[in-house]
């Protein structure tokens, strides 16, 4: 029986995956400083162990032999991600991922200490070593997949997304974010200019906003029979199914900053404590991909948490657990205005769902260029200035170290990931219009702070499904048709229009 | 190059015994309840993983070659610490393995609602099968050790403990303790006749207690950068040499409860941040065993921590943490009453020093006429009566749940471990002895809330040392003489004695 040999290499690969889950979310919120030598040891022996045996050569065999035996159903499909995972993982012969390891490492490093000094001249040759291994790996991988050099980067990220589905979508957002931009931006002013924006003020205690922060996951649905909140540097959502270790970094003068960031991990933590939990040791039970997963955390902060009939509930919600001083005189509108601000920025991380997405296509269509050898490292500061100032008026031609610079996928040689942030936002809004469809009282039930019917239909149409379906063809099943950039679009004139 | 291999091998279990210690340190302090089950599905796998990789047959090829190659010194030493370890872990067939595995699993469990029940007949087969598969250990071990088999079960706890060394010096501590705890306690009552123990009172805010505990670990040396504190169930010291994971719980109304454990955890943890750090990969970097992990925590908790001389500087520090009215009217004769209550009673793991020894040694006595067929499990409720009325004047002919029924040990099938507390204890004094020579001024430190000279002594003579030696030899050459058991009984006579 080859499928059971594949079964119980799932056990071991389950258990590989656990430690290292908990390792590395006890490495950021519970280890001493003096344990990070021997502890980045034993988690790189780990993977190490788990890649050898995730990827040792009889696994092949019993991908082929199993394919012949009597599968049920769920088995069938069980293997086909047993293969897409295997296949992914050894694509790459191991001489050519030690030298990527290394050169990536470097560039990392040196990336670290150039940003700092705005050295664009002094990190490039690295960030060029780098973007030959990923045009080598692209075209590795492209020949495996039968898929275009992009493609086959993305294929890693979220399986099914094709150049051939997204450029067109995003071409659609791309237009309308353009002319949409100024316009919000100018209606932003003119609003400020009849109410300022108040300031947050504080101090907001650490445990006050610990325990609403507490409150808010569990009414967002969140399970602390199978997960805990705690504190990290960088806060992210981490753990395995059964125990999700969740995290968040307090600011004493500003409550919304940790608190909208513990909605964002929220929607990541539903979605894997709500994976289907037997078939947790096999590929196809794990999350989808990194699109999926984005559209998961930003479906309950954007979709959900910047709403304005969230907030109808959450208001008072904020209110007894900071204290009555905490957000005396403030309105509805005074707290949207904050959730609601835009502002044209250069860094991306700090940017608002408005003009977030451009900086994404903008990396989009330059790593593209790059790996297809259209551009070369040295023509990105003009490149990336070009665009920028078409995108969002703005120059970093001087300034590298916020503009090529900025992110450390590139130097890290990520490259085909940065599509999944925009694309999980437009994800989420088209889960959302169809969700409403579904459930017209949807936005109701929110202003009431019930999210079970909503939980229901995303428990439905998404957490449960694992890795059944490729990215696309989840998202046509759960609403009703393919990626459409018009409900993302529609979602921002719906918030920032007039 | 063998040894290469050997140490290669090393880097790898030491991996995973990490992943290990710190996922069972997060178990008891950090997981959700719900994560319980897929938490032992890994731990079981990995350690899977561990067993197979350290018993693999070409090991054996390894060591028997590594003894050919040009070794150091430092590498010398540690290939008989491989083989040490190598021989028992592989001296016991895999099918016996199982069965015994299976069955004290079973016999734990019945044990657990059996004691609740006081139910001895309902157990007693279950022990019997015990006891069988722990005789037939006993006998591959021996015979693969070229021991007697109750050597062969403590060499795994102790290596070097022998009965023909142990027996006359638990016997000289014996006869002592058949006449010294009568007469102490009967000290004891003279002296509460003139002033009677002071109630703890409390409440003993956790905050406090807490802080009070981090910076008792402190004085005493405990490495922050290398360890924390944290609250379970029941106390322990895990983790890793560079990241040790303590812990204690805090009851309100008793500071001492948590306090003392948290000393007597700090003793284990010294020994574990200490260990010769250039050898963490090596068995011979590992502590030496058992016994002499107990004697470093004892030393802590009952040589230091109950003494006169530590309270002398301990008792201002804790009205310092836990405030004025914690200890209001309190004088130092108060708190040592405290710390040095004494008190018949059928439990071990409640007894105090004094009476301690008398329960392990009547184990030591009962499990070695078990292991050698001299009496049988259904013999076991007289046999234990005999000598609890003959070492402590106490019976449990009608209460075996708190007879032989009140470890875990024997249900475990864990025979040949009780020696090491009460070798721990004497080992302790008997160092204790060795430093005050050597540092005459020791008293006078304590006194003083200084632990730099003490440590000194104590990482050279002991920590410094890894599995270097034997425990005999260890304790020969830090103390300058084989385990005496006068200088514990020394130890009770200056602390109880008249």
């Amino acid at each position: 029986m080859s499928f059971a040999k594949l079964d119980a290499l799932g056990h071991k690969l389950e258990a590989l995956e656990h430690a290292l889950s908990i390792l590395r979310a006890d490495e950021a919120t519970n280890m001493p400083s003096g344990g990070g030598e021997k502890r980045a040891e034993a988690v790189s022996a780990l993977a190490g162990m788990h890649h050898a045996q995730a990827t040792a050569p009889e696994i092949a065999d019993w991908i082929e032999a199993a394919a012949t035996e009597d599968l049920t159903p769920d088995e069938r499909t069980a293997l086909h991600e047993f293969r897409r995972q295997y296949t992914n993982m050894t694509c790459l012969p191991a001489e050519f991922v030690e030298r990527q390891v290394e050169t990536t490492m470097r560039s990392e490093q040196l990336w670290r200490e150039a940003r700092e000094k705005n050295d664009w001249k002094g990190f490039a040759p690295a960030l060029a070593g780098v973007v030959a291994l990923v045009r080598e790996e692209a075209a590795r991988r492209a020949d495996i997949l039968k898929l275009t050099p992009y493609d086959a980067l993305m294929e890693q990220y979220d399986p099914g997304n094709r150049i051939a589905d997204i450029t067109p979508v995003f071409e659609d957002l791309k237009v309308f974010l353009k002319r949409f931009v100024p316009e919000a931006l100018e209606r932003q002013a003119q609003r400020f200019g009849r109410r300022p924006l108040k300031p947050l003020q504080g101090p907001y205690l650490v445990d006050r906003q610990r325990a609403l922060g507490l409150e808010m996951m569990k009414v967002l649905g969140f399970d602390f029979d199978h997960g805990r909140l705690d504190i990290s540097h960088h806060p992210f959502c981490g753990g395995v199914p059964t125990d999700v270790r969740m995290t968040t970094r307090y600011v004493t003068t500003d409550f919304l900053s940790s608190l909208m960031g513990i909605l964002h991990e929220t929607g990541h933590a539903l979605y894997e404590q709500n994976l289907p939990k037997q078939w947790s040791h096999w590929p196809l039970g794990k999350a989808r991909g990194m699109g999926v997963h984005e559209s998961q955390s930003l479906f309950v902060e954007k979709q959900i948490a910047r709403s304005a009939e969230f907030w109808t509930w959450a208001e008072p919600t904020v209110r007894e657990y900071l204290g009555r001083e905490a957000l005396d005189g403030w309105t509805l509108e005074d707290i949207l205005a904050h959730v609601h601000l835009i502002e044209r920025g250069l860094i991306r991380v700090d940017a608002d769902e408005v003009t977030y997405p451009l900086h994404v296509i903008l990396r989009y269509e330059l790593e593209q260029a790059l790996v297809l050898g259209q551009i070369e490292v040295d023509d990105l500061p003009e490149a990336w200035d070009e665009k920028m100032r078409e995108y969002l008026g703005l120059s970093t031609l001087d300034n590298p170290a916020d503009g090529p610079m900025q992110d450390v996928h590139w130097p890290g040689g990520a490259f085909g990931y940065f599509p999944s942030y925009t694309l999980g936002a437009m994800m989420a809004a088209q889960q959302w219009a169809a969700l409403e469809k579904a459930i017209p009282s949807a936005r109701e039930e929110m202003a009431h702070g019930r999210f079970d019917g909503i939980n229901g239909w995303r428990r439905d149409k998404i957490w449960s499904q694992g890795s059944r379906y490729s990215t696309p063809e989840l998202m046509s099943r759960a609403t009703g048709e393919p990626l459409n950039a018009s409900y993302f679009i529609a979602h921002l004139e719906r918030r920032y229009g007039s």
